[in-house]
């Protein structure tokens, strides 16, 4: 495909600065775009633009650009996005039962929606419009998916569970296993079944071979607009409110109650049974033991208020000297107390 | 289903402290039940029956109890379990072989067993009574099943494993993928072949996309009665004992022998050839790097008693002022020697 | 199968010291081995051998053998593992696509592969010679795999991905998903959409469950003769060297570069946009936070050398010795300062 700048910057509802007649084929990094590609610039990348020769580069505002040309947008990171899908569209899915999907008779498929191969779709299970269901979907009995939702190949979405509309659950998620839940006597473990669901709000992202269990009784829930990365773990009526990010690795055990716009960087792990307040963020690695105040930055084992952590890393790196310096003083002192004939 | 509290309490072996009569329809938790509803409470959630209106609740012993009938039973939490299973059977599963599951004809296949769609089934392999297998499952040639196992949608059983009874295989768990084992020369890995299998004593519980290497001689073993949750990686040659809890996200390396009751909580990671003694704890995030006594409770990286991990934490957050207390007392000395004429 | 110790030792290019006539039929553990056994000891384990009574013991050099005939071979391990295959050989995996497999018309399948049930093909897809494709894999549209890589059952490989020559790629590995790329606006998180790949070398292993994302633009690599172990999870455009270690459950985030042998333990985190140099060594859980000089042996989170690390431990471990020691230090100060009047 090719565009003018100027047919881009339309498409963007944008403004150029400079050569809006230029022709774009295609949307690359800033380091490796030429000039017959589109790029974007953020700060501090922006300083970087006299060394690029770009078609064009969308920026936010009016910066030193070299001999590029600048397409003025409100969000370039947005604006991008965008870009990316007009050049490179997703290939095409064909709608329609593959015949060797098996869907139970009892199912209902909404308009438009694609069921691949060997999908195993059960009772009374319902999928709204335009889903896209990859190959070796497992669907159990009773769940119901809303419109636009697109599940990669693999993906397990055991009985009763709900998801929203317009949610990606990647492949190899297991959505709704049963939950970890036992009664201990005499040493034997016995299961206490779990016959609660997981509920999916809209435009919620599941990564692959991440594990989301069914809640004991109820639901564990996932509120709209939250983004989990791969390879997490969500426990058995645990609750995450809206517009969160969970990346990769990270894990929330029992009962816990994550509030909104709630980050959890990689390989984080959270007791059960805690709140955690809205726009909480913990950087990675972080060990949470307890209920946690929201608006705060975290990070450590057992998890701080992130500048306290870093200070506190700061003196542990000073340990060695300490302890000489506590040497020396003793070493002071005692000569001081033979001076003074104590 | 509707039962008196009086049946339930004759179901359960347990006795009637108030309206025996009442009718209950559902099983629900302590913050959610009404009055046609039973649940339970142990301490210190008994405190809040005078606030709960349930229709019955399961204790241990008599307690203040409000307006609430009481049933009491020697263990709330398995009595609540049984109820869990009278009110909300487990859909029926179809026993038999499902005309799309590939079964090799050498593999046997026990009476009243479920092979559902799309399962794999290869050479000589031994499926047990009652077994249910569902969609997708992979099961290597010379696999043996013990009776009642369930085994979760595309869980693979990689060739020669041997799994008990009663267990239950969650989705995508892998069992006997090849270990991780190279040999190295001038800076190239070179695969050590593993030709040892896996085995699960019976009533264990592996956890969904949990991986358990196979041996690289003999077998890497779980033994009778473990429950393993999501995202474990255990190594090849690992020995785990009887009844113990591997929470989620944990990694265990190869070659390290776990006894038996030993618990290790969320995202533990264990280095490979030491020994763990029966009875261990570890809290969550531990990093174990040598034997471990049993008996114990283990917290920290490199993991240590948790009492001594909680204290050293307590000096950790009181570095700083130690710090200045320091630099207080290198000032008095100055002084004190200037004094003394030092 | 049975060989002589001579014919061993021939087909190993070692050379026997004993009794080369000897008949063997199996190859086991040390600790395991009996009379008709092959087994292999390197130092420290040498010093068991007059305890063990095997048919033959592959070794370094010569050392005291107790009744054991020895078989001097340049390297033991290596050495092992060709036995290994010699007397357990796989099992055979039928050439051919197997008719419940669905390939597209336009992919290309290489002589003697073997494409098994249920497996899925894409357009346009290149599956080279010798290569063997395990039931449930999908293989999206465009994909290329190099000649003689196995693909265990139910990995995906997403659309657009590069695959080397034998490479193996275990059960439920999913490469190419779509990497976690969000911009965020008043909140509110929106998809940007990744259109690139992942390219994996040549002799690459990558584990059960490990997820590699796809790269926003351009490629995620992974270089050849890399090997990595279950349930890591690699973000968009992070490349790694040739003959890397990424041991269970490491995470590493977007676009980080890893030069060549570099060694991750197990549950190492490493933050994204970072660099690490060759040849350095990661000891388990350890947590990186910025680039890394090769090289060297790290620890710790955040992670420092190992060496600085081990001691700070010990510091850490002193700590409420240290304490105490202040406490004792004001005091006689206290008494210093009284005596001498301050």
């Amino acid at each position: 495909m090719e565009k003018t700048v100027q047919e881009l910057a339309e498409f963007l509802g944008g403004t150029v600065i400079g050569d809006g007649s230029a022709v774009i084929s295609d949307i690359k990094g800033l380091a490796e775009a030429g000039k017959q590609d589109i790029t974007f610039a953020v700060d501090p990348y922006t300083e970087y633009l006299p060394q690029v020769h770009a078609g064009a580069v969308m920026v936010e505002k009016e910066v030193p650009a070299g001999d590029n040309t600048l397409v003025i947008v409100e969000n370039p990171r947005l604006a991008f996005s965008k870009l990316l899908v007009l050049f490179h569209p997703r290939q095409s899915v064909q709608s329609g039962v593959h015949p060797t999907a098996i869907v139970d008779e009892s199912a209902s498929v909404g308009a438009n929606a694609a069921i691949m191969a060997y999908a195993v779709i059960g009772k009374n299970v319902k999928i709204g419009e335009d889903c896209i269901i990859y190959p070796y979907v497992f669907i159990g009995d009773n769940v119901s998916i809303g419109n636009g939702t697109t599940i990669f190949p693999s993906a397990v979405i055991h009985e009763n569970c709900v998801l929203g509309e317009r949610d990606v659950i990647r492949a190899h998620a297991v959505i709704g296993g049963e939950g970890f839940g036992f009664a201990t006597k005499d040493g034997k473990h016995t299961r206490i079944p779990q016959i609660g669901n997981v509920e999916i709000g809209d435009d919620v992202e599941i990564g692959a071979c991440t594990c989301i269990d069914n809640a004991t009784l109820g639901s564990t829930k996932v509120a709209a607009g939250t983004k989990i990365d791969n390879l997490v773990h969500l426990g058995h009526n645990v609750e995450i409110g809206e517009d969160c990010f969970i990346i990769a690795q990270t894990g929330i055990a029992g009962s816990t109650k994550v509030g909104h716009h709630v980050i959890f960087a990689g390989q984080t792990g959270c007791t059960g049974h805690v709140t955690i307040g809205d726009n909480a963020v913990f950087a990675g690695k972080s060990g949470i033991t307890g209920n946690m105040e929201g608006n705060k930055v975290y990070a450590g084992f057992p998890v701080r208020p992130h500048i306290e952590w870093s200070r506190t890393q700061a003196y542990i790196k000073r340990l060695p000297e300490m302890a000489k310096t506590i040497k020396a003083l003793e070493k002071k002192i005692a000569e001081l107390e033979k001076k003074a004939g104590v």
